[in-house]
């Protein structure tokens, strides 16, 4: 089917640059009740401490360090990998299991069956030999209405064993942990599939798994689990083909996103999405207003809810997991934004805005509310609830237009909860750091507690090229007050669509981000990896610093920059202070001495102190008076 | 007398590269009450807005943007730049017309005699052809001893017009800000040089200004005033010659640093630290340990009190500005770093640690702090008191040794300010966010609120390589809670040697950093320059937004990489989202569509919406109808 031999060899080359194991790290799946529950970890190994002055001798051994691990197959060596043929299909068996979806025929949306049909597409569709899967008649199939019922799904067992990241292999390191300041959640210290239920049911906490992504490894988003980071790819009509949309989103999952949006608005929507589906690990979210006003030219007002319920349907065919969905940007919150520095910034927000104020009518993703819901809990799509109306700039923050939208937001999703769909909440933007705070509090009252999903925020306008900096100040932060997901800020945001190397840093930064947030909240075992680089950096062991880093490539780079030498990597100092000055060694220095006086180390420090003291009376002591 | 040809060549670089305006940016000077009172600013020239839709009429004139400068004569095409000649001494006249100071014969430490005597350095020697000043005897000359007894210096004056930034030149701009979150300090809406004196004289703010360096601009460190950020800069053993460390200086300053540290510790220690100092318009801080340490060959326990004694007047001498003196690191805190995860990483507080555990004897910076106060009184050099126990790691933060080791910087607080000298407290540092305000809350509180200068905060562990972005995180924090001047950290922490991009790296963090402090705590005009950059945002100036950020090279280039087109420049999309997508091209079309209509914004838009309505409802209402 896909005959292009261009468009093949630029696919297989995403195989090359995805398929690659970081370095001293080893995948390793965690076995759960049945034997297709196998959790991905990526397990990090360390060297040995060795007893300082003597040689080679082992002080101590150190443990593997196991962490939280996106990047799906592609960093087993053992898996097979073909973008062609797409992930294997690790859900295919549970969903099926349930009994209360049925096989289609083919795709049920007009546009998905006419993009099946055009013989010029046969040359960059991807070739999937099953067909959609849909809820039989009357059945709901969203985690959330089984957690209402009180059953536990392999998806949610898997999630609970994913989630407790192997902690019970390392008491000692977990017990070195602060212990955190959270502003009302409460995450136990071992997660069981039972908490992991209770929290899909009461809505506080989503799974985003579409029954059309069996391919997705089970994922949770909500404040009582590890904080996610979402990574935006896509194309625009400017620029960026297939191949490249899924290297980045391949890219983005080997640094730590823990799900993808594919907003791309420009040539081959449908086909890209499919590749981007087929190929992902992680839960893939999408805003289909974007390919709704594609198919209408662009042009807002003659959008309507027929073109825009088959996008849905055809969407959720692929397989999408969440969808932004811009209901809340109701017709009379538009004037409110007139005064505003920046307007409506939301790519969606705006469209629909222009549609409200064409029409003079209520936004029709409101008034359909109802029915969109139907759709998606036949699939089992969660909602990303969208902030249409969230501030551009710092100025705007906070305002009339994005608290009303906020409320409307929260009504919405009681709606959706009648409907056991699961809801996410999208929120700002651009909120100076003192602002942030009540931005949280908030969406936790208005909207229930339902799973917040921000965009940074970003806590100044002034540095344009350095914006995923100026948001991982305001995610960090409103990681830490309970926000469950980080949507990443590229260096590009403002400027132009990101490459690769933006996917990275914007990765990187919101990683830092969402760790500095369970840090703070005192996430259990958050603190296990900090304590390990700590300790690494501490001992010197150079190799062991940067692979247990966020990205052993650049550190090591770095490193080497001005100590190429294989040597220095075992070197007791780096080029920052050299020798003499390394602080660490000289600390290291007092700690062997008082190892070699066979008592604690607090004693011999006293005690060293001391027999030193004489030691150097005798030599001068004169000379240490005062002038 | 510098006659090496190769380093000649080495040293005529340094200008090419810092001699150059800022794109739009002009050098302005306002003008203080005696014409040798010019304060730089920068000047950055805005477009017109157009009228949209009605080809290049103006619709608004945007106002130059002042913004606070630190890169000196650098900027100014009519300075003459010779950095063998150094800068002209701006402040020489203030510090002589005050009568209390006396041109010495030549230096005065043995060791700057020593350095003067040596045939060899001829090559390399800055040849300054002025002798260093003292007070006369009896003197005090700092500006905290002026201060309280009531006296404005022109620094002073310099200062209070610096820090408001021609604030009187947009009343309206002025006037769009959020009132922020201050914790306990207060600025007035404007700064009056008697401001800056009482602030100054209750020791809430300093103002480093050694008499030795009169090249330097005035500038101020307090809670109250804009909060600053500083760049290390610095050869070790390994690296780094003194045309390379003159060039980072003045490339820092060009990108904002307000102060410089030169923590040299390699080779011809005295005469890169001359040559920085000739040239720099901002004070330089030092930590006087790492060159006493050189002194005695990196042997900590045969430092001495007469050599450190003889390198704090060596360096008083030359200009430095702001000395580290780790006075606070006691001998019975070094036991309780024991059982750190990272036991002392400060690598002067190691330095003392092992001086103290080998005589068994207290700090000799402690005992002598008294003469301390006295030298640096007759030349007015600040405190920055060292936090030698600061944590270096997240396990280790706000430990009993850190925070006893702060309430002995409060007691040495106390002691200087006895000597009317100038005093900052120096801070962590690796914190969680959630540990971060202890740090502020009990800085004020010991150390009688005296300025806070932290390091970072480092708010994880867990990313060597970005640690710019794990420490702008927590400096931001701290900065909002009270903290005056941030230490950058570059990617290159922990890993090695910062070189110019480092540099350049760390300070746009930090100057990220500073700058959402200031608004979080509503300083005044703070948000001046984010409406400007939102403003322009929203009306695609895009030459306005990259001059109006912090890096107008990175954001061009980050846009031109998508569209390098010039024309790009004036389009009114970029390329994350094509013409389509464009929310604020979508929100323009909104507000033009008002003001054709001739009557105000909001009223325009709900008239609008229902003119529009007939229109479309005339088209086929009905197919908007629910399904």
């Amino acid at each position: 089917m896909v005959a292009n031999p261009k468009f093949l060899a630029a696919t297989a080359r995403v195989d090359d640059a995805a398929v690659k194991s970081l370095p001293n790290s080893r995948k390793i799946y965690v076995q759960g009740s049945r034997p297709d529950v196998r959790v991905p970890m990526r397990e990090i190994s360390q060297a040995d401490t060795l007893a300082h002055g003597s040689g080679e001798a082992v002080a101590e051994k150190n443990p593997p360090i196991y962490v939280y691990d996106c990047s799906g197959p592609y960093t087993d060596p053992e898996a097979h990998i073909d973008i062609r043929s797409g992930l294997a299909p690790l859900r295919a068996r549970w969903i099926e299991e349930r009994g209360d979806t049925e096989e289609l025929s083919g795709p049920s949306s007009d546009y998905g069956r006419e993009r099946l049909a055009e013989p010029k597409l046969a040359d960059m569709r991807f070739d999937l030999k099953r067909a959609p899967r849909r809820a039989r008649r009357g059945a709901n199939v969203t985690q959330m209405h089984y957690a209402r019922r009180g059953i536990i799904t392999p998806e949610m067992e898997f999630i609970a064993l994913r989630e407790n990241q192997r902690l019970d292999a390392y008491p000692e390191l977990l017990s070195r942990q602060h212990p955190g300041q959270s502003f009302g959640a409460a995450t136990p210290r071992v997660i069981t599939p039972e908490f992991v239920r209770d929290e899909v049911a009461r809505g506080r906490a989503i799974v985003p798994a579409n029954i059309n992504h069996p391919e997705s490894e089970p994922m949770i988003i909500g404040r009582n689990f590890l904080v996610k980071i979402n990574a935006n790819i896509g194309n625009s009509a400017l620029s960026s083909g297939i191949a490249e949309e899924v290297e980045k989103m391949t890219w983005a999952i080997r640094w730590g996103g823990d799900t993808v949006m594919d907003l791309s608005t420009g040539k081959n929507i449908h086909e890209t999405r499919e590749w981007i589906i087929r190929n992902s690990p992680v839960p893939i979210g999408t805003v289909p207003i974007y390919q709704a006003l594609e198919k209408v030219d662009g042009k807002a007002e003659e959008l309507t809810w027929e073109i825009f319920r088959d996008t849905l349907i055809e969407q959720c065919e692929q397989g999408v997991d969440y969808f932004t969905i811009h209901a809340g940007v109701l017709l009379h919150y538009i004037p409110l934004t007139a005064r505003r520095m920046t307007g409506i910034v939301s790519r969606g927000g705006s469209i629909l805005a222009k549609w409200c104020l064409a029409h003079h009518k209520e936004n029709f993703l409101y008034t359909h509310f109802e029915d969109i819901c139907e759709i998606m809990k036949a699939y089992d799509v969660a909602f990303s609830l969208g902030d249409g109306l969230r501030p551009g700039s710092g100025f705007d923050a906070n305002d009339e237009a994005q608290m009303g939208e906020l409320a409307t937001l929260g009504e919405l999703t009681r709606i959706a909860w009648r409907h056991d769909v699961q809801v996410m909440i999208e929120g700002p933007g651009h909120v100076p750091m003192h602002m942030i705070r009540e931005n949280m509090d908030l969406q936790l009252k208005l909207c229930q507690e339902a799973p917040f999903y921000t965009l940074g925020p970003l806590t100044t306008d002034i540095a344009p090229g350095y914006d995923h900096i100026t948001s991982a100040i305001g995610a960090a932060m409103i990681g830490w007050y309970g926000t469950a997901m980080l949507c990443y800020v590229t260096p590009k945001e403002h400027l132009g669509l990101p490459d690769k190397k933006d996917v990275k840093d914007g990765i990187i930064a919101y990683k830092i981000a969402a760790h500095a947030a369970d840090l703070a909240k005192g996430h259990p075992g958050a603190q296990v990896r900090d304590n390990a680089v700590s300790k690494a950096r501490f001992e010197f062991r150079w190799e062991d610093q940067f692979n247990l880093g966020l990205d052993p490539d650049t550190a090591r780079e770095f490193h080497d920059a001005t100590l190429p030498q294989q040597g220095a990597k075992v070197a007791h100092f780096c080029s920052m202070c050299g020798p003499h000055f390394c602080s660490m060694k000289i600390t290291q220095d007092v700690r062997d001495f008082a190892a070699a006086q066979g008592v604690s180390e607090q004693q011999a420090l006293e005690k060293g102190m001391e027999q030193k003291a004489v030691e150097f009376v005798k030599k001068g002591a004169e000379i240490y008076q005062k002038a």
